[in-house]
């Protein structure tokens, strides 16, 4: 399996405290070491960081670990091959353009019997069942909308086909389009909100701790979502099973 | 206007040499200062590094330097805006998939009264008229053909389309699908083809110099596509003006 680290904030934030423990997973504290990606969103702009070495190891990773990019939408992934060898083309995250806006994904698990028809408007590079659930996914709400649809219309969408292909197994993900974070979980998945009164956290892989408030406003709110806790000095949440999530501004919306 | 720089090879090799001259014109030894783009071809992988800084400083550029990746297909871009505010929206090169392929497109020049109608498939993101351009050309191929056509009759599709797309401005630009790179040239651009006997090149913008016989091995073909030339010990040809070349396996095809 692989481990996916998201995050969503009201402001744009650099998500460098969290990477630094996630990317010891990919070979040093955990054993997924088969590459690893992870996209910033800056506004309507996207940037995609790949590397098929592991991400403690990479110069990508040590890049990441060094560069402050600021963001409102984080996804990242370190993966674990179950299903398409070690290449760039099946390195998650998998980028798309959907109605003129960059669209990112990410997914933990192991999708069996999944051979969705070609699409009309997306099909996959790589061999992965991910990037076959992504490109699935997206053909249909093309399909669907002509037109990006109102946020309870796409979420509801998303709802149904999220439940729609978890049927063929684990499925956690995570899917942005710069606004809002859309997460689902089948097996395992955390998340917490930080905001004020902002405090001291510190890391489950590194010994490594950073006080948030003396790097934040008072207004900041930022939601980290990761397969497991990253910090363990913090109450992180257990995603609900079979439940799809949408953040927005740091928090998920209710409902 | 902006800097181009492709590289096409029949092995996978690395652009560290051409790119230590070709970074220097991002804000060091010519101006533009921008942002500036790489892709990179692995297989029919491709990952595409992007900063909204200058190409000389940027911590992204200081890794493209250091991180030997091997390539047959590679597409810079150092941007000076004309259109389009600086922003990585509007960061060359481009990135979309068509037919199950990455298609990376970087565009040097300036189109007036470029407003092809919305197309089904492919939409901009940011707001230049080279990603509008890029968006025209894949709607236009994929409109025309359900499935990738043989090179012969994808070459004079592109052939076509360049024409009417030069009849707006000035309109180099480079497009790669990993397999074949081509090259349209209004007003500058320039090529040269290393083949053993290979021999030693020194950069214009450095005094760095690099003996290819001793990193070669006699079979390799590198072709080297920019806008000025990079070397100045070696000859460079002059891209013909309004014609696509179609450069494979290091070396510009016949016809």
């Amino acid at each position: 399996m692989c481990q996916l680290l998201g995050m969503n904030c009201n402001t744009p934030t650099d998500i460098l405290f969290s990477f630094e423990g996630f990317h010891r997973r990919g070979g040093l504290t955990d054993q997924h070491a088969d590459g690893f990606g992870i996209a910033f969103f800056e506004g309507v702009g996207c940037r995609l960081f790949l590397d098929d070495q592991a991400s403690a190891h990479s110069p990508v990773s040590d890049l990441i670990r060094r560069y402050p990019i600021k963001s409102k939408n984080v996804i990242a992934h370190i993966r674990k091959a179950t299903q398409g060898r070690v290449a760039l083309e099946n390195t998650h995250p998998f980028h798309r353009e959907l109605w003129g806006r960059n669209w990112i994904f990410a997914h933990n698990g192991n999708l069996e019997h999944f051979a969705p028809a070609r699409g009309q408007y997306y099909r996959p590079v790589g061999d992965t069942d991910s990037e076959a659930a992504f490109c699935h996914l997206l053909e249909t709400l093309r399909q669907r909308f002509a037109e990006p649809p109102p946020l309870a219309e796409l979420t509801a969408a998303v709802r149904e086909l999220a439940a729609s292909i978890r049927a063929h197994g684990v499925f956690n993900f995570m899917l942005s389009n710069g606004d809002v974070l859309f997460t689902h979980c089948s097996t395992h998945l955390h998340y917490l909100v930080r905001q004020a009164p902002f405090s001291v956290a510190h890391l489950v892989d590194n010994d490594v701790s950073i006080d948030f408030a003396e790097v934040t406003t008072p207004s900041d709110r930022v939601a980290v979502i990761a397969t497991q806790p990253l910090t363990d000095n913090e109450t992180w949440t257990a995603h609900p099973k079979d439940t799809v999530l949408v953040f927005r501004d740091g928090a998920p919306l209710a409902g």
